[in-house]
């Protein structure tokens, strides 16, 4: 069985294949009254586009969005919202070698197993493509999210770790993010990872990243335990996201490291307001949002697509070899970034309509 | 607004308090005809039990499981299983100077601010005896998948990682987990981990832990791609689990530092049959099982209830001190070992049902 | 695969077989800080409470429902509320001679068919028993609105047709249902239903009832189009209780009889607010509730236990004979009456607290 | 909040408004490798088609499918199936006048008190035209259960009592349904018919109707009690299309008046298979099917908009005359049969994956 529906209250089903003729979503739960347009949504779905760097894939995709229902004059109306994002770019001429060899690294295998049949044009549905359809969802999430709660809310991704080079945290600057083809937040390190990565693309192998998600202004009392936790659902959530191998929350992974003294962050009141020292929670305690930023992290695995030769099977079990020919990612982690912080956003608002 | 039922088909929801009369369970989607005891459930339970070392809370409870129905003739009925299990020791009186101040790394202050009110006796709704509960469900899950897979399939948990000390996972033995107190897999560091965590427990402090689960025999084909994938069910099942800040798939977070060679498995193929070379996607691609082993790996904070005194405020906002005494693990981590292998199975069976 | 679970925020599982040491639920989704005692839950389990008058199944059992969690110092807590009802009058030695046969008109034959094994010990989860739970969650529902909405909301159900006997809709009258043993909205009606019902007991046959439900004070705006109607939730909640085997909404399947003009209420304004001349949309318009009264009514097949002969099979396909002796009810109808209420009242609170 | 999917396993999505520039659905978890086209689609399509007798709106619309996903080389590939309907004929302008007026019998009313907003042209979301998307979505699950269940599968549907008028059923005739305007099963039914809907155009005015539907070669087994029984769903699904007031599984509201003799079907063993003497229970017995014909009938409400004119308020409250010009359908209880067949299908698909 297949089960493409994400959320609980706020609910996005997203559809299409990469080299079909259009992927989309339908969002549906969204609150009413809310001003929206296509070109609200288009702010994210050009920070995902592929075809803007060279460090990208060289897929040529406007990624433009039709919104085609929910919305009657410049507002929602409670009623489903349906996207289009149409498939400029699908060369499906370029897959034919690939047709009957299961590539390795990708779910080629797997969804042929499970299905007996599978869209191998561009990766079907298992295409990194369907995040576009994400990326929109979220972006209604995110001017929803604004407009409920106001300017004070805000997420803000970035990659902090690019293969072997990381970065200085310290350094994070929100502009600086904005900037550079790489999501970097820290200034100094953009040129030398520009070099790993053109040495990385003509070596033809790829590298893998983490990014950090970080929001602020969530209010207090977000949540339902115990198996609606705020941390379960955005684990859940960024764990969804193709080529994820491991998420965090707060100090996550580490806090195997800490004492408990270490770890649990102190409280101090400060005018009968509750400020905790640090955050090693990432914002969240028992599944419940404390009103501190909420930080999550995850690492997204390198492309597997890669031009180096690589063993692996065809359709019939006979042994042989494959190198992926394309215009791939060096490293799909960098645009992880928007579709990262769609998911974080989704999440959120679902849990801020379930309060 | 609450959600305390975890699955899609196999469905469990639990109930109950700390300190109340009792905890429990109902189990829903279990098949039929499936040969069943409250003796399989205390395998399991027996291991999670708190009291049963010198390293684990000394609260007594003997935990004995009470099936109250859905089983007829030592049989499943395909009717809810309900499970209770009553609270032997609980000591609400410890609690009473914990009654309106909020524990630095507890949800008491959120699950205050989320519901205005909160059974504050042992933490209540938020203790990790919730954990019990998952426990039961979790035995019903294994003793299902057996019966259904078959003798090979098999999901063994260990503790890799206490606090600052590692272990060998090349000598991983599962015998010899099943021997020592802290379910570690490697003979050699027993001794140093014994003399680490009496020390921890000594200074009043507490540690952290990283656990392991493997499950080995489960067949290809279990996933549903997009929302429901495999890994992301297992990320939103392990991150629920109380005090989980980290989930891992396979190579999990490191995967951000390996090249596009070392992270994609290569396949080969033996007899017309798929054997991959490595095991870095964690025996899961796109979301779907591949018939490789299945590898998650999760966090778990230090003990948040400690002995040495923290700056916290009350419930009116005042600043204050606290310091937890009790009958507190000094690695809640430990005794989470059960418990991940409780909800994988969950996890696990679910998706099979799906299939 | 089996369902035992109702609602969407407010949500309840229920668990249990007839002749099992006990039956329950787990109520989950319920707000917070809401006064709520078993007495509060009792008021509701009398009504439908077996061994009450000549008129209903001899079965005696006290129904006291015990709360096992979810409760703190007199109030909810927003945490699970579980509740357990003991078997206290099980005679599971009456049912030996039906366990191989199917009893027309009950569920033995298709559980068999599904399940492959079945508790045949008074229809086991078959049971009608199973609707004490349904009751205990409705009596906590209507206690949530009661403390949400205020005193003005109200649900009352009444039988307006027993076998072939109607009464008088226009004397309704909520005292008069409350006095006699038939939930009878019409004191005209009494003495003659009683008459009947003895008549058709001492036949040893039964009859079926028609039940009326009227909920006022309920918000307008209550409803979730296009597939979580209120009225498609009502039919859902009052067709899954058992024997049910028609659903209206307003004028329900008479509206088929009358023209437009007389079936669309006309709406007037009475200082800014509507007020509709009629109400055969009973109360509920595209889904979603108008203010009005809701109306709903459904009708309950004779009781399928009877003392007569009757031709069936057994389980190895051999023809037979079965009269069903015991102390069942001659019209299962008028014990619906509570459930009934206790379905709308869940369907009611759950739209309340998703608008 | 709303909701606009449908279905556990088998599950659609439906977006779009009267007048916006398409509706569309998209089906999620359609079993991969079953043939399908557009014109598969189409032959249901074509049967709800607005515009095709002078008995119906004059609406001209194609209601032309594109699959947009989901099917690869004419076959399903497991993933959603996305398909788009524009509407061509779509005239705005024509709904000006009842902008700020609530049309009684219409959700105008209570769309606007729940949303505060609503495309008020053509009825927007409520209208009727959204049931075009659930027929797109019942020929894919009824081309879906051809498959898998082989030539034996049948759903069928007719209209069974037109306003006033009646038809004889026992002259049922599955060939004359497909030939006249009505769905009538009954030939001798036709001419009166005709006349009968004739005069209720002429004067303005409108009727409603009920219509059956049959079902045959459904395995036994399909359901889910308590709360997912087969009834159930199917009450919540024709409840769900627009004006259905009233829903019967066999015997339906009649069963009340029945004895327990009458109602309950007696089995006999021939050559070890279980035949039912008669099917009161619409081939349904504990929310499980029986291997029975599955029959289910439904209301429809009489047209609300008609010419006549009738009493309302305006958005301000104030007190004013409505009439409803346009192409409206006499009796939108015609149209109702394919709805009730797709939804009928959906249903039983669901079903046949969950067991």
């Amino acid at each position: 069985m297949s089960f493409n529906t994400f959320g609980k209250l706020f609910r996005f089903t997203t559809w299409g294949e990469s080299h079909g003729p259009a992927i989309g979503c339908v969002v549906d739960g969204c609150p009413p009254n809310i001003p929206l347009s296509e070109n609200d949504i288009m702010i994210d779905m050009n920070r995902r586009r592929p075809g803007k760097s060279k460090f990208t894939s060289q897929r040529k995709e406007s990624d433009q969005v039709k919104i085609l229902s929910g919305v009657f004059m410049g507002k929602t109306t409670g009623t489903p919202i349906s996207m289009i994002i149409y498939n400029e770019d699908a060369k499906s001429r370029d897959y034919e070698t690939i047709k009957n060899k299961f590539r390795p690294g990708h779910a080629d295998y797997t969804y042929f197993l499970k299905y007996g049949i599978r869209d191998y044009r561009g990766g079907g549905r298992q295409s990194a493509r369907e995040t576009a359809s994400r990326v929109a969802a979220g972006a209604v999430a995110r001017v929803v999210l604004k407009n409920l709660i106001g300017k004070n809310f805000k997420i803000v991704g970035a990659v902090t770790q690019l293969g072997l080079l990381g970065c200085n945290k310290n350094s994070w600057n929100e502009k600086e993010i904005r900037k550079n083809s790489f999501f970097c937040p820290d200034k100094k390190s953009v040129k030398l990872w520009e070099k790993y990565l053109i040495a990385v693309r003509k070596a033809g192998s790829s590298c893998g990243a983490i990014i950090e998600l970080r929001a602020s202004g969530v209010p207090a009392g977000l949540g339902a335990p115990i198996y609606a936790k705020l941390d379960s659902d955005i684990a859940n959530a960024l764990m969804s996201i193709n080529a994820v191998k491991g998420v965090n929350i707060g100090a996550g992974m580490s806090a195997a490291f800490l004492s408990g003294e270490e770890n649990s962050d102190e409280i101090k009141g400060i005018s009968g307001k509750a400020k905790f020292k640090s955050n090693n929670a990432g914002g969240i305690l028992g599944g419940i949002s404390s009103g501190q930023e909420i930080i999550a992290s995850f690492a997204v695995k390198p492309t597997s697509s890669i031009l180096n030769s690589r063993d692996t099977i065809n359709k019939k079990g006979k042994n042989t070899k494959i190198s992926v020919k394309g215009r791939h990612d060096p490293c799909v982690g960098i645009r992880a970034v928007p579709i990262g912080e769609a998911m974080l956003s989704c999440v959120i608002l679902d849990h801020y309509l379930l309060k």
